[in-house]
């Protein structure tokens, strides 16, 4: 992406956030450029010039942005779990969030459309699973360091076991629309952390 | 599917493994039925009378097919998980079935063909997701009762933490090819049945 002035940067963040939202209601293969000029007041060449691939360019980018909102809803809770009550509250959040989304996941929609095998949709999902990871390790060592959890509980593994719980819970919650296999997996990947190691 | 004679699903079945085996090698968008005919040696006529809506009765029975495909690869060791050593036979399994899958899942390819929309690939998924979790609570039932892990362990909640430890690693391994997240969360999966509740 060329360098964008901060007026250039907030126009092209004014279309995707619209894109967005049209591809969320109507789904992304049925939302045209046309769609998206009208709903966000941009010409065919304002349109040309950020996206200059047209509708492969602004899935991305869109895709980039759901990937953003996933934890942005999490916050602030995520950037924060350094107690069990700060690990609840974050926990009822993404349990909220996912019931409420239910089987319409914004990104899986998109990433669905690109197809898996597109390297930047890759990277994108990539990037989004490195950083979500790397918060919650953040809140296993938070809370080893002030002695909640045993010293000997791995902070990477650990974000792992928590973070696949979340993936795999909303795998089957996509497939079987019932959110309680999330809610146990979830629930028991966090208790994990208070037992003792064997 | 109306009732067939002894020889009429054997026909069918044939059918529908040469199907799933193009479909595994090209993808299911890109084989049509005249392919299927010429792999399986299967008229017009045949075709027809096992699957009359054409290619989608025939994705679907592929779909039937794949997902029992995902538990026969985990026999025998996932209808006998009485014993510590049997379940590490089991994981080592699991691992190196979706490490040699990798992105390539036959059966996610169906499905995203399908849609997950459709309420017959939804039927097929939650199927699948049940009788496996039913064989994981049975194997933890199996330790509970043999006095490997203790009597309080909750064997249907154990189960969805390793069901989803399963597909969440899946789901990650699909987005990044590495398979560490899977290795990661179904080791502690596991390994959680061996600590004592808080």
């Amino acid at each position: 992406m060329r360098a964008l002035t901060a007026k250039g940067a907030a126009t092209r963040q004014r279309i995707v956030a619209g894109a967005a939202l049209l591809m969320r209601e109507h789904g992304p293969a049925n939302v045209g450029l046309d769609d998206i000029r009208a709903a966000t007041a941009t010409s065919k060449s304002q349109l040309f010039h950020y996206f200059a691939d047209g509708k492969a360019d602004l899935l991305l980018a869109v895709a980039t942005y759901e990937a953003e909102q996933v934890l942005a809803e999490q916050q602030p809770m995520l950037g924060d779990l350094t107690s069990w009550p700060k690990w609840e509250a974050w926990r009822l959040r993404v349990i909220e969030r996912y019931d409420a989304q239910r089987q319409k996941c914004p990104l899986t929609a998109l990433t669905a459309q690109l197809g898996m095998a597109n390297p930047a949709v890759r990277e994108i999902i990539t990037d989004l699973y490195e950083r979500w990871h790397a918060h919650i390790a953040a809140g296993v060592r938070a809370l080893r360091e002030s002695g909640e959890i045993g010293a000997g509980v791995d902070a990477d593994d650990a974000a792992t076991e928590i973070l696949t719980a979340i993936t795999g819970g909303a795998t089957l919650l996509q497939a079987t629309d019932r959110i309680s296999y999330l809610e146990v997996s979830l629930r028991q990947a966090i208790d994990g952390l208070r037992r003792p190691p064997e």
